[in-house]
């Protein structure tokens, strides 16, 4: 219900001229009285949705809830300002885990820039909720949007997809750097970054640019993580279907004109990979394509369940 | 344990030149690259602690949780922008409460002329928490802080106190365009709104300021409410003692000197009334001066309660 109930607020919200971008992105942009701009986008995580304190350490926790808005920065080629932290803890140990949450995310700030702005911290007879919202600020280039892609783009990704829940959901690098050196360098002309699941971030970034996407098969790169998943579970799904739909991989998806594409993966200046995995196509809807040929794909992933 | 864990973590905070006022106000002040300021501010609110769905309607507890973060705008005589709403949702009729929350907070969002900017919408097995950060940004005059009250100032508060759990602290108009006004034409040392409660509040101004403060009984305006509280529960605390110490009022507290105040007074600018009810001094600690002298007066109020 989660995209219904989204659909009916974007209809349901007036329009305002000073956001530049409003709901329907990674992060809202948002013109100031000066002309400045300010990036801002918030993410909520809870107990045994995102994480869960019987068994994760809640540094690891506090570092999630904070790297997942850096991702969500990156998504638009925005640099992290600053964060504001909205605690709800358990009454019975809420201030040890308050302190273990602020020690886990607080490095993380560091290491991206991220002032620690302010926060709200309240206990009650629940589980932890931790809402960060984090603001940053646009490059000269302007946010990248997910609404930019045009038939023909190529579809690149950086790293690789899949199994993330065997770790990497705590401990994954936000692409920030790598998407305001891109943004800075390259033609880029949409971005999301797949906290959901690589098909169904990559149908949502075709929705706002109202195309659609086929998918190279064999381009797709899995994750190790993704081998081992399948390989434990044994429940029919292969390490390619984790890798389409698993989520929290926080990768980016990037539309890049063929051109700017082919001077990218001839330069290669990131650290971490980036793969051509297809191209954007002007009908709507998702294919994957390998040697038996191009067939419909459905999107899968994580959307919150609610009625 | 609220006051311990924010003092723990302001010691812990990394200063930061961006940030013209951290954590420990009733918003923070960002500097952004290009001079301009962006003031921010978060607030949670959580079912059974700050309402209960078991009988209130969710449209007030939308309207709630955005007027409480306008309160703090008020409190920083900034002007209020955007918004971002976190909502976690129990999973069972989530999206019907979701929609009735933002039927709720939209029409203050547009009688205050806050854009949403975005959201992240969530469901759990546990019960409803909202969290909302409030953009916005100073005037000329700058932010009205915490910190600049000083001995001699006069305390004037806005409106009347005590009382407002029968229903004020959902229906409460926060003192944004008095705030503005009010800093605009007179001079204003520092503000501080009544969240957790008048004496409470009062105290935490007066440590941001490094002072102490002397209230006249006679003077503290008790609210209606207070007195039927006080007649209602019968259990020795007076209407006084609940205009003190209930909070939830929503109104503002301001630090103004005397011929500033004197004006302000005689020219009574806001259709709300202004009452001046004591003194700011040098000397740290909260007293009560009444017909038989002056006494300690304890802070009382709402803190949250983990450990």
């Amino acid at each position: 219900m989660e995209s219904a109930f989204l659909a009916w607020l974007r209809q349901r919200l007036p329009a305002d001229v000073r956001l530049r971008l409003g709901p329907g992105d990674d992060a809202a942009v948002l013109r100031l009285g000066d002309g400045a701009e300010c990036v801002a986008t918030v993410d909520v995580l809870t107990d045994r949705v995102d994480f869960d304190l019987r068994r994760d350490d809640p540094r690891r926790v506090g570092r999630k809830a904070l790297a997942v808005n850096l991702s969500d920065l990156a998504a638009m080629a925005a640099r992290p300002t600053a964060a504001l932290i909205g605690l709800v803890l358990p009454r019975e140990g809420g201030l040890r885990l308050a302190q273990e949450l602020y020690e886990g995310l607080l490095p993380l700030a560091d290491e991206f820039g991220v002032a620690i702005a302010g926060g709200d911290t309240n206990a009650w007879d629940g589980p932890l909720a931790v809402s960060i919202t984090l603001l940053g600020e646009t490059t000269s280039r302007g946010p990248l949007v997910r609404s930019g892609a045009r038939a023909g783009d190529r579809i690149l990704v950086t790293g690789a997809f899949g199994g993330s829940i065997l770790g990497r959901h705590f401990d994954f690098q936000p692409r920030v750097a790598e998407a305001l050196l891109l943004h800075a360098r390259y033609e880029l002309h949409a971005g999301i970054d797949v906290s959901d699941g690589l098909s169904l971030d990559l149908g949502r970034l075709c929705d706002e640019s109202d195309c659609g996407a086929v998918l190279q098969a064999a381009h797709v790169p899995v994750h190790a993580d993704a081998l081992r998943l399948a390989a434990e579970r044994d429940d029919g799904r292969s390490s390619l279907e984790h890798a389409l739909s698993d989520g929290e991989d926080f990768e980016l998806i990037l539309a890049v004109p063929p051109v700017a594409a082919a001077q990218l993966l001839a330069e290669r200046p990131l650290s971490v990979s980036l793969t051509d995995i297809g191209e954007f196509v002007a009908e709507r809807g998702l294919w994957m394509e390998d040697a038996a040929g191009r067939r419909p794909l459905a999107r899968r992933g994580w959307e919150h369940d609610f009625s």
